[in-house]
């Protein structure tokens, strides 16, 4: 039997209001594709009626259980650190775990795909943008994820803008902490316009252009075709600001690529096994209902 | 996810010292077969550092992660029962649950296998075997199990021989209660000449026989040729007593066969599939060191 089920994985994801997840069909498309057999079951706190401080629990029973490893989303990500054994440089240096893997010898260890994943998704999707001055809309747990991958890629200096102006001004300052100072800085919304004047390009992470926030995070008057425009939002693919931004003559990188690197590292990680990104971008097109074939390249 | 999720089928087993299981070998060859994603987790409460009491919370966490079901061995059979929210009659009446089913509306409902899982091997096995008087090796768990098998198929008397008298004679009491007075006897191990002359078949529930327990369970000058011999030992799959039964000219089935149809029933339950019964004997003559094709029928 060791030989039977060593070529298993099992995994899933814990966090609320999980289930209309993409992730468990991206990562159980490729595994089939690999022939490995693959679950990735969903752990609602909502429908479990537990707290998000139950995430501890669930990690330890995961592991008991049997478990390969587990990723943790929204209200998650930060509280289960103390449960965890070891973290993964980029989820240290981020206070925030998307993706635990129990190891050989039962330890717990946290890694963020969100990160690499959007470091991974940009590096393909728009190799050649110019890093000098980014503007990067909202600062909550993927602003924090995605500013960091940008300054890890090379980002000169990213200007944080969140209408919540504490939270830009923290991340900012973490941002400094961790990657120099001068590297980050925190602006308010009616700063805008100049900022964005003088930027080679906008990292979008706010829910704006989501199903149910609909509508563009900035004026649509902002955008000028030397900017680049780079996605977090997936569903839907084509969010209003790709739209405008692409009609002003950007180029523009949806956020499909980021969902599709975070799960493939987190892939990787579970299994010991590279992923094809391609295949699985091509997944996540006809999953959030949209079948063109460029998601994840800037168009 | 739910299309992609649903087809897919996570069990377990809960026990202690269950390494050498042959299960989750069982169960993820028929449904590697039938085109299922199946996975089947060894949960050791000897691993875990776990009392057996501990199996009410492993219920809870397995139904929680997104197990389908579960299979229960010693030292839990007993102890899982009250935590669950119903019980198939078999379970009911013998006390014991070797598996649990995580209804969709979240019941978890228990069952027991090794019943029903005698009874086809049985029948399948040494299907005009005569049944009036029975005589049987082993009043433990499995012995509860088997009796209630043998009476459900209507074996007219069972005489319970157990080296604890006492064991012997509460198990007998229990099944007079459940299925009528006179059905069922107990013995002293003085009296095996004496019962075993009068009978027309011996079912053997004593560890006697496996590889740690080498040996036959009751003198060989005993066996007379108008026997029947039913083995619950599966490992090896010839046993001592097969050996001597069958060279005295008894037919003899040897307990493979109770081993795939517990499984097998169990598949069934957790998956709504029909599995294979014959394939699944060819597979543990394979898995558990034996070649012979004739697993579970009688030779």
């Amino acid at each position: 039997m060791a030989k039977d089920t060593k070529d298993s994985h099992l995994v899933g994801l814990i966090g609320s209001g999980i289930g209309p997840s993409l992730s468990p069909a991206l990562h159980e498309r490729e595994a089939a594709r690999q022939g490995l057999r693959y679950l990735y079951r969903l752990i609602d706190i909502d429908t479990l009626g537990v707290p998000p401080e139950a995430v501890g629990d669930l990690v330890r029973a995961a592991r008991d259980l049997g478990f390969d490893g587990l990723n943790i989303t929204h209200p998650c990500k930060q509280l289960v650190i103390e449960h965890l054994d070891g973290l993964a440089p980029q989820a240290e240096a981020l206070g925030a775990v998307n993706t635990v893997v129990f190891e050989d010898d039962g330890r717990a260890v946290g890694h963020n795909t969100d990160v690499t994943g959007f470091a991974a998704s940009f590096a393909r999707g728009l190799p050649d943008a110019p890093l000098e001055r980014v503007v990067q809309l909202g600062a909550g747990g993927a602003g924090a994820a995605v500013a960091h991958a940008m300054l890890t890629l090379g980002a000169e200096r990213v200007t944080v803008v969140d209408a919540l102006s504490d939270r830009a001004a923290s991340l900012a300052g973490a941002l400094n902490r961790h990657f120099g100072a001068g590297r980050a800085a925190a602006a308010t919304p009616d700063r805008l316009a100049r900022v964005v004047g003088a930027a080679d390009g906008i990292v979008h992470a706010t829910p704006t252009g989501m199903a149910a926030h609909p509508g563009l995070p900035l004026a649509a008057d902002l955008l000028h075709p030397r900017l680049w425009v780079a996605e977090v939002v997936y569903r839907p693919l084509e969010t209003e600001l790709l739209r405008t931004a692409r009609a002003v003559g950007c180029a523009a990188l949806d956020g499909g690529g980021m969902a599709v690197f975070q799960a493939a590292d987190a892939f990787r990680l579970f299994t010991g096994r590279e992923p094809d990104a391609a295949r699985m971008l091509a997944d996540i097109g006809e999953l959030a209902g949209d079948v063109d074939s460029s998601v994840g390249k800037a168009v």
